[in-house]
C-alpha cells in the first residue's frame, strides 16, 4: 500500500524516511526506553527492571501495518505499541513500563524527534541555497540588469541585487526555523491529564533527564498548549514561501522571451514527453507546488491551537500529519533549489539584451551597497 | 519506507489502496491502452498495433520505488511510465504508443479515474450514516431535549430534530459530491499545448471514446482549466464539515456531564493508554481531525486556479496529492462515523434529566414537521 | 472611522453599498416587516397590528454606529435593534413584534438578502467578460500563437483557444454561483432552538410566506446547517479563481518581453509614481490579489461547518463579515476583469514574432474546433 | 458607506481607529515629511525646501472618499496622494517631494507605522489577560478539579493548572509578537526597482534617518522580500490561537451541565433576543470566531510570499488590508478576553460537584510545581 508516487515528486527519500514507520516505531521505543531510565534515575523503578524494559525497546520487532491498524482502531500508537511492549516483558515488569505516561506523551516526544532531525536535513539544504546564491549575488554585485515590478520592466538593478534579495529572505526564513525548533521541540512528560501523577513528585526530575537523554528541550506538560508546534508550522510554512520567492523569479527569468538565467541541465530531469526541445523548470516546480500547499497546512495547524481541555479532540490529532507533510514540502523544495542554486546558468547576453531593450539607461543606483548589507546575516553566520 | 502510521489512522485501508502505487499505475496504462485502441477506431494506426500496445500496458511490471524517484526526477509521472511502455514493445511500434498524448493527460486522467472509484466508498459510507440517522430521527421525533445555543441551554427541542439537522446537512453535502464528479470527472486528452495537434483532425472522436471506455465525461481539453477539480474538491471539504458537524455534537453530548449519547462499545476502540475506565469518542476524532484538515486543503486547490497559461507550473502539480489527502480524510471520516452513527448509544434518562435541570418545560414546537421536512431529501434518494 | 482606503481598491463602490450599514440595517427591519405580515396572515397576530409594526420599520431611523457598538456588546444585531423597533411601537403592541423569532433569523435572513443581490451584480461583470472575450476567442480562432507549459515555449496554439479557455472557466463557475445561491439563498426562521415553537404550529407557514415576499427559498431551519452557505463561499472562490486565471494569463502577455496584448489604456490608471513611461497591468493585479484572498476565506467557513448542537459558538458569528468580504472581491475582480476584456490591446505582431522564434512551425491541430466546443456553454447562456 | 456593522462586532473602536482613512493619510503624509527632512539632512534638497513640504504635509487636507477612487483606479494610493501634495506645493518645489521614493515605499511604511502602534494596543490587552489569569491560577493552584481529555473526564488536576496553562500559551504568543514586530517593523525606502537610485549614493542614509525620525527598524528596501510580514502574520495568528484556547475553555466550562464558571456579568451583554435568561458567553464567541478566523488570513500573507520579481503582482497588494485584518481580529479578542478574564466568576461548588462525580481522588500530582513552572515566563516579564 505504497503512496510513493504520491508523495515522492514533492520531497526527498531521505525525509520520507524520517517520517516512516520504522522511525516512527524506534522514536516512540525510545521514549520508553529513556523514560524507564529516567525513573530508574529518581528511584521510582530500579535499574535493573529499567534496563530490562530499555533492552526489550530495543529488540522489539513490530509489524507496522498490524500496529498501523490498531492504531487506527484505539485512536493512538501508544496503546498498541505500549501492550507489545509489555507483553515482550516479564510478567512481574510489564506494568513497569509507561509509568506515568499518557499516549500523547509518546505521540508528542516522537513528533519532536522528528522534527529536530528533520530541521538539521532542510537546513542543510536550505545553507547550500544560501551559499551558491551568496557567491552568484557576488559575482553579479555590478552587473545591470532590469528591474521588473508587476510584471513590466521599471529601472535597473544590478543582477546581483536580486539574488542578494532571495538569499536574505532564505536566511532569514532559515535562522528563524532554526531557532523556533531550538526552542519549541521539546519533551512531553505530563501523564493522563498533565500533572506527573503517580510518580512521587519526581516527575519534572524524570522528564528533565528524558529531555537530556533525547536532546530536547525541557518542559511543562503542553499537551493542550500548543503554541511550539504552531511556531514551527509557522516558520516551515515561511521558509517554504521564501524557496517560493527564489523559484517564481527563476522560473520567470528563465521564459524564452525573458531568457536571463535557467535551471542546470541534468540528465533525465526537466523534459517533456511530447516536446524533446524543452527544458522544463523542474525544480522551480517542485519549490513553488510547495509554496502552494504549505500555506493551508500551517493555517490547518493554527486553526488547532483552541484545543478542548486537557486534551483536545481533532485538533491535535491533526497536528502530527501536518507537520510532518510540511517538513516533508520543505525538504523537496529545498533540495531541488539547492540543485538549481548551485548550478544556475547565467546568460549574460540576455540580461544585456533584456536591459537594452528597455532603453532606461543602466544606472543601477546603490545596488552594490544594498547587496553587501542583505549578505551581512548570510556572511555572519558563515 | 512504508508512511502507513502517519497515514492511516486517518483513513481505510481500501482508500489508501485506491491511491496507491499499483492504483495509479494500472491507471495510467489504463489510459496508454485506451488510447491507443481509440486511435485505431479512428484509423490513425493500425488494430494490431493497439492490441500489442494494449497488451503490453496489461503485462507491463512496473517497481515503483524506481518510478517513483525517475518521476520525481522528471517531474512528471509519464515520462519514465512511457519509457518502460516504449521499451516493451517492438521497436516499430514503440513511437506509436502515446501517441499526440501529454504527460498531463495521463497524469490528470489517471486522477480522474481514482476521483470516481474514490467517490463511490465516500458515498457509501455517508448512504450507511444517513439510514441510520434517520431510523435514529424518526424513532426520537418526539422525545423533547433541551436544546442548546452557544454552548448555553437554550429552549427543548426534539432529540430527532437534532440528529434530522445532521442528516440532512450530510445528504445535501453527498449530493453535491455525486454532483460535482458526475460532471468533472473527465477524460483529459489535449496534447502538448492542449491542440490535439498531429491527429487528423480525430482528436476529438479519440477523446471521446476513450471516456466511453474508461466511463468518464467527455471534455474539451482542461490543462489550465481547473474549475472542475476545484469543484470536487470543494464539494468534499463540505461534506467533511457536515460530518464533523456530527462528530461536534455526538462528543459534546457524550460529555460526562451531559451524557445524552455515546459512541457503540468496540473493543479495542477509544481505549487510554492510563486511564482504564474512559471510553473515548474515537470516531468523533478522525471526523474533527479531517473536518480540520479539509479546510487549508481545498484552500490551496482553489489558491492553484490561476495556472500560467497553457499548462501551469506549480498550482497544478499540487493538485494530485492535495486532491487525494481530502479523498483520504473523507474516507476516514464517513467510515469512522458509519460505526458510530449504527451504533450510537442514546440515554435517555439523560436526556431526560438535562431537559428537567433546564426548567423551562417541554414544548419543542414544530421539531416533528421540521424533521420530516429535513428527511424528505434522504427519503427521495432511498 | 471609515476604512474606504483599506476596502475600496479590492472592490466596487456598488458592492460595499450592498454590505453598509445603510443596507444591513434595511434587510434586517425588512425580516422584522415581512414577519409581521406573515404572522397576521396566519392569524397569529391582527391585521391592524402588523401594519403598524410594518410601518414602524420603514420609519424607523437608526444610529448605525450606536447600534454596531450595541450589537458588540450584546453579540448580536438584533438585540439593540428589536430594542429600537419596540421602544418605536404602542406598549401593547410592542411584544408583537420579533415574535417567535431569534437573532439569528434576523441576521442569516438579513445575509441571503444580501448573497441575493450581491450575486447579481458579480454575474453581470461575469457577464460582461465572457461575451467579450467570446468576441475576441472567435476573432482569433485560427490566429496561430506560441503555447506555453510550465513557463516555457511549447508548441502552437490558437491566440482564440487560450481565450476561449478563459471564456469556458469563467462560464462555468459563473453558472455555479448562480445555481448554489438560486439553491442556497434561503429564508432563516426557526426561533430560539430552530423549532418554531409559540407560533401556533403554523410556523413553517409564517416562513413560507417570509420566505415569498423576500423572494427568497423556502427551507426548514437551518441556524446550525450552515452547509448552504459553505456552497455560496465555494463557488465564489471558484469564480475569483477562474477570474485570477485570466488575470494571470493578461499580466504574463504583457510583460515587456512578451507583449502579445495589454490592458486597455484608461486615464488615471495603472501609472507609476516614480516611472512615467509604465502601464502597469492593474486590473490583473485586483483580480490577481482577490485570488489570494479568496481562498483562505473559502477555508474560514468551511472551518465553521462544525457548529456546535442547535446554535454554534464563534464559527457562525465567523461568516457574515468572511462571505461579504468574498463578494466585495468578487465583484472587485469582475468589475476590474470586465474593463480589461472590453479594451484588451491585442498585439498581432508580437504574437507572430514570439511564434517565429520559438521555431516549432504553426500547426494549431484542432484549437478551431476546440474553442467551438468550449463557447458552447456561453452560447447556450446568452 | 460605513461598514461598523459588518466590522465592529469582531474588533475595536481603537483598533478601527488605527486602520482608518485618517490614519492611512497621516502615515502617509508622515512619510513624505520625514523623507524631506532626511533628504535636506544629506544635502539632496535644501533645509527650506525640506521645511516647505514637511509644513505641507501636516496642513494638507485630503478627502478620503475620493482619494479612495482614485487610488483604487490607479492602483496605488501614492499616485493621488503625492499629486495633491505637490498641487500644494510651490511649482518649483513641486517635484522635490516624493523624491527617490515609490508608491510601495509609501504603502509599506505606513503599514510598519499601523503594526507598531496596533501592536502596543494588542499587547496591552495580552497583558491585561495574563495578569488576571495570573493571579487566579495562583489562587487556585490546589483547587482539585477534573481533568478532562478529548471530552470525557480523565483525572484530577488544579484548576489553577487549567489557567496557568492558558496563561503560559499566551505570554508565550505575545511575546513572539512583541519580538517579531520589534525585527521586522522596519522603514521601506527603495524606490522604483529597489535601488535607491538617483540619491547621489545617500539613499542608505537617508532611509536610515528616516527610520529613526519614525522610530521603525532600518532595513534594505524589501519590496519583493515579504519576510517580515510574514512573521509578523503568523505571530498575530498564534496569539489568537492561544487566546482562542482560553476562550474554547471558558465556554466548555460555562456550560449549564459543567458550571465550573462563567463570563461576567455586564449590563447589555450576552443577552438573548428570544431568552431572557440565558447568559451567553459572548466575550469567548468574539474570541473564538477570531481563532476560526486568523487561519485562513495568515495562509493568504504566507502565500503570497513567491513575490513576482522586483515588486510582485498580486500578492503584496494583498498583504495590507489582510494584515489590518489579523489586528483587527486580535484586538477584538484579546479585549473581549480581558474583560473576561478580569471578571471570571469560579464556581467552586461545581468543580468539587464534577470532580466528585468522576469518583476517582483527588490526586492533583504535581500540579502546584508546575503551575510555577508555567508562571515563570510571566512572572520574569512582570
Amino acid at each position: 500500500m505504497s503512496q510513493l508516487l504520491r508523495l515522492r515528486p514533492a520531497t526527498t527519500p531521505e525525509m520520507l524516511a524520517l517520517f516512516d514507520d520504522a522511525a516512527t516505531i524506534a522514536h516512540a521505543l525510545a521514549f520508553e526506553a529513556v523514560l524507564a531510565r529516567a525513573q530508574s534515575r529518581e528511584g521510582l523503578i530500579s535499574d535493573d527492571v529499567a534496563e530490562t524494559i530499555a533492552a526489550a525497546c530495543e529488540t522489539l520487532s513490530i509489524d507496522p501495518g498490524e500496529l498501523a491498524d490498531e492504531a487506527a482502531l484505539a485512536g493512538t500508537l501508544a496503546i498498541p505499541l505500549v501492550r507489545r511492549l509489555r507483553a515482550a516483558l516479564p510478567t512481574n515488569i510489564a506494568d513497569k513500563a509507561h509509568l506515568g505516561a499518557t499516549s500523547q506523551d509518546v505521540a508528542d516526544t516522537a513528533l519532536m524527534l522528528q522534527v529536530k532531525h528533520a530541521t538539521i536535513l532542510v537546513l542543510a539544504d536550505s545553507d547550500r541555497i544560501t551559499r551558491a546564491l551568496a557567491l552568484l549575488a557576488t559575482a553579479h554585485v555590478t552587473t545591470p540588469a532590469i528591474g521588473r515590478t508587476l510584471l513590466q520592466d521599471a529601472l535597473p538593478v544590478s543582477f546581483g541585487l536580486r539574488i542578494a534579495q532571495w538569499t536574505a529572505g532564505i536566511d532569514d526564513a532559515a535562522t528563524r526555523l532554526a531557532s523556533e525548533v531550538s526552542a519549541n521541540a521539546r519533551i512531553q512528560f505530563g501523564g493522563a491529564a498533565g500533572t506527573r501523577a503517580g510518580l512521587n513528585g519526581k516527575g519534572s526530575l524524570v522528564a528533565a533527564h528524558m529531555a537530556d537523554s533525547l536532546a530536547l528541550a525541557k518542559a511543562a506538560p503542553w499537551h493542550a498548549r500548543r503554541v511550539g508546534v504552531a511556531a514551527i508550522a509557522a516558520a516551515l510554512g515561511i521558509l517554504i514561501g521564501t524557496l517560493g520567492k527564489m523559484a517564481r523569479d527563476v522560473s520567470l527569468l528563465a521564459q524564452n522571451a525573458v531568457g536571463e538565467l535557467r535551471e542546470p541541465a541534468i540528465p533525465g530531469r526537466g523534459g517533456s514527453s511530447a516536446m524533446a526541445h524543452k527544458r522544463n523548470p523542474t525544480g522551480c516546480q517542485v519549490a513553488l507546488a510547495a509554496a502552494v500547499r504549505a500555506p493551508g497546512l500551517v493555517a490547518t495547524i493554527l486553526g488547532g491551537l483552541p484545543a478542548e481541555e486537557e486534551r483536545g479532540l481533532g485538533g491535535w490529532q491533526a497536528e502530527g500529519p501536518v507537520l510532518a507533510e510540511l517538513f516533508l514540502l520543505a525538504a523537496g523544495s529545498a533540495s531541488a533549489l539547492a540543485t538549481v542554486a548551485e548550478g544556475l546558468e547565467v546568460d549574460a547576453a540576455g540580461i544585456a539584451r533584456n536591459l537594452a531593450a528597455a532603453g532606461i539607461g543602466e544606472d543601477i543606483g546603490e545596488s552594490a551597497a544594498i547587496v553587501t548589507a542583505l549578505l551581512e546575516q548570510h556572511r555572519t553566520k558563515n
